[in-house]
């Protein structure tokens, strides 16, 4: 028992989760820690915004994953750096020795330093932040039924002008399922005339969704300006004062909701674990995943930056890249508690699945290699939907989750139901 | 349409919801105003605080009740106080002036006046507080998991130590929900030791359950205790500072968690509505639920104290009164309408239901006419609680809601999931 080697992992999400389960069967100490209690199915957090989803549907108690193994411990607690010299990870309560540690801190909200987008605008990356925005959306839409007054016009379609920042995945899918959303507001805001509703999505580059073909980007555009997205390229924002969002051109838009969707970079402490670096505050790692200079701290998942070969950026940041990063760090921690040398552990080879996105129901887009069918597979419109849903279906957490998401979607397709549109007021 | 009579109606608890449902097929223009955008199924708050319900379960988007009624608007605000003699509703957006008042605005907590309790414990009325109580009570164990050393056990004990105050349905309800959840954190919290986990129920009484006959309160107190559950009658608490409860008798009961569901009153700015109010400040209303004094106001559920006759004390704060008294009002209201004076309205006859109560999973009691079956009913075990579950299904306000509480239930009672058990921080 007590020579039995002690694994730390900083994250709980699917990288570290992942790795912690196949560490778990092995003869080492694990401790896994987390700022949350749950482990958060991130792709599906913008549901929980639109409130098509519950908290509980995407968010599953991690200590739930490994009842069944005593040697894994979990630790509620913030990360706030590493001593490499002394073998310690610090925590916002105490510091935990390692013999081997894995940093899988995943990412954070990355608004480029721009300060008054960073204090005004609304992020989505934690499920507290999701939880805010969709009080505030519904929240916009009671503000507006009190002022509508002829002078209160300005007022009430600055509440009613609502504008996404970034054309990524998470940018798409909110836009497609705010204007869903609105279509049920419709329903019941009888004072409101929903022509002054406005849903506008900007993107700095000339294209959506850069992982997917240029024709499944058109595509996508011209689904959600269909919808009644205002779809709008190469436009660059430079300031949000809470009431005005300014472009780069000099126009300003009336709003008073900036959903930034626009980047990601590591968390604050991962420049402190010991290592280098790169520009979006990831830890540089060699191609067996170890910290640059380090011989006993991984990092896996947002918080690394994979380059390597011929690469011209890094790995992206997306779930399967952590969750393939994991079972090769599982194969490199037993190799070094057998005796090997970092010298002689395994590389790590990404093994792309393709990329897809949902644009509102019944509609979505997919692209990538198939390894089950072995052949690569560009779709759109409702199989790519279908697909979609399979695919973040069989990923989600347990059995009960499957469950209720089948049968939440099966409601929200046929009925349109939303049901978790509550304001939660923070002042209570 | 401009000489339509406006109705307004403060509170879309399942008194003022009823009341705005009648009311929406006349020809009347009706103004419901509520602090919240839901309706909440407060029966079932408990099932939130143990992780059984996700919020949203319970709580009912308002305006979709009466997506079809265009002469039905909701107005998200605060009832601050009444000016009867300018008819109109204060509220912090303004003021609204009715021709018809009804007044069901619920109850509130009531702490008797001892600040120290109020202060330091937790209330089980609103959502947000349910919320907030389960975060805790989530916490409390990853604490207690912190502070295993031998030194630290008077601390351990203190965070694994928990406390409901009051006997009534809330009460018993919440101590049998809450030690299921234990039973659930037993098999995943490794490194506690579950001996040192109390939960204690306070009754200031000689019995719980008030509303049921003695049999079925003494069932209800075996059934509990067989579960673990620490029952103390007549014991009655002066203080709490946050550490450590204080009994009248001078004990003192070492907890960093009390559960305050000894009493209810009504809401503060019912005393500023021009009405006379009892001990418990609800405002006095006459047999045709008028407000005393008032031609124009009326008064029904928690808000309303509704003595006469021979009744030794008023309505009890149960939702059948409120919905009743519901009906009652619209009839008045349209009298009032078509020339009647308040002489010549109904009187209100409450019909009583009978009580029913949980005692966790499998287990109720009940006690009751059966208007259906034509006579009186007195239930315990597993039976009653089917008949609980079953009450409480077609009570709750949509298909859709009903379907999936169903779904948790059953997932609850043969798996035993609780999967809502989310610590959301309000500092991030």
């Amino acid at each position: 028992m007590a020579d039995r080697k002690h694994v730390v992992i900083v994250g709980a999400g699917f990288g570290g989760v992942r790795l912690a389960k196949e560490l778990a069967k092995e003869n080492v100490r694990i401790t896994l820690v987390d700022r949350h209690n749950y482990h958060l199915f991130q792709p599906l957090l913008y549901q929980v915004t639109t409130a098509v989803l519950s908290p509980a549907e995407i968010a599953y108690p991690t200590r739930e994953f490994f009842k069944n193994f005593k040697n894994v411990e979990f630790f509620l607690a913030k990360a706030t750096g590493v001593d490499q010299a002394r073998r310690v990870l610090q925590t916002d309560h105490g510091e935990i020795s390692y013999d081997y540690l894995v940093l899988s801190a995943g990412g954070t909200t990355n608004f480029f330093g721009n300060a008054s987008v960073e204090r005004n605008s609304y992020a989505m990356k934690t499920l507290q932040e999701a939880i805010t925005l969709r009080s505030h959306i519904v929240h916009e839409f009671e503000r507006a039924s009190k002022k509508t007054a002829p002078a209160q016009t300005d007022e009430r379609r600055r509440h009613l002008n609502f504008v996404i920042v970034g054309g990524g995945a998470t940018g798409i899918e909110m836009a497609g399922a705010m204007v869903e959303l609105f279509s049920i507001f419709k329903k019941e805001f009888h004072s409101l005339d929903f022509n002054e509703v406005n849903v506008t999505l900007l993107e700095a580059m000339g294209s959506v969704l850069p992982m997917v073909p240029p024709d499944l980007q058109q595509h996508t555009i011209d689904v959600l300006r269909k919808k009644g997205v205002n779809v709008r390229l190469n436009t660059a924002v430079t300031g949000y004062d809470g009431n005005d969002l300014t472009l780069k051109d000099g126009e300003v838009i009336p709003t008073k909701t900036v959903i930034w969707a626009a980047g990601v970079r590591a968390q604050d402490f991962i420049k402190d674990c010991g290592g280098e670096v790169d520009r979006a505050g990831r830890v540089i790692v060699e191609e067996n995943l170890l910290v640059k200079g380090s011989d006993r701290v991984f990092a896996i998942g947002d918080c690394a930056s994979f380059m390597h070969g011929d690469m011209k950026r890094p790995l992206p940041t997306v779930a399967p890249v952590a969750t393939q990063e994991a079972v090769q760090v599982k194969q490199n921690i037993m190799a070094l508690i057998a005796g090997k040398t970092p010298d002689q552990l395994g590389k790590f080879v990404y093994h792309d699945l393709g990329a897809m996105a949902t644009i509102g129901k019944g509609e979505a887009v997919m692209n990538g290699p198939m390894p089950v069918l072995g052949f690569n597979l560009k779709a759109s419109g409702f199989f790519a939907w279908i697909a979609w849903m399979f695919v973040h279906l069989i990923r989600l957490a347990g059995k009960y989750s499957d469950f209720t998401v089948s049968v939440k979607w099966i409601w929200n397709f046929f009925f349109g139901t939303r049901v978790a549109r509550i304001i939660l007021s923070k002042m209570e």
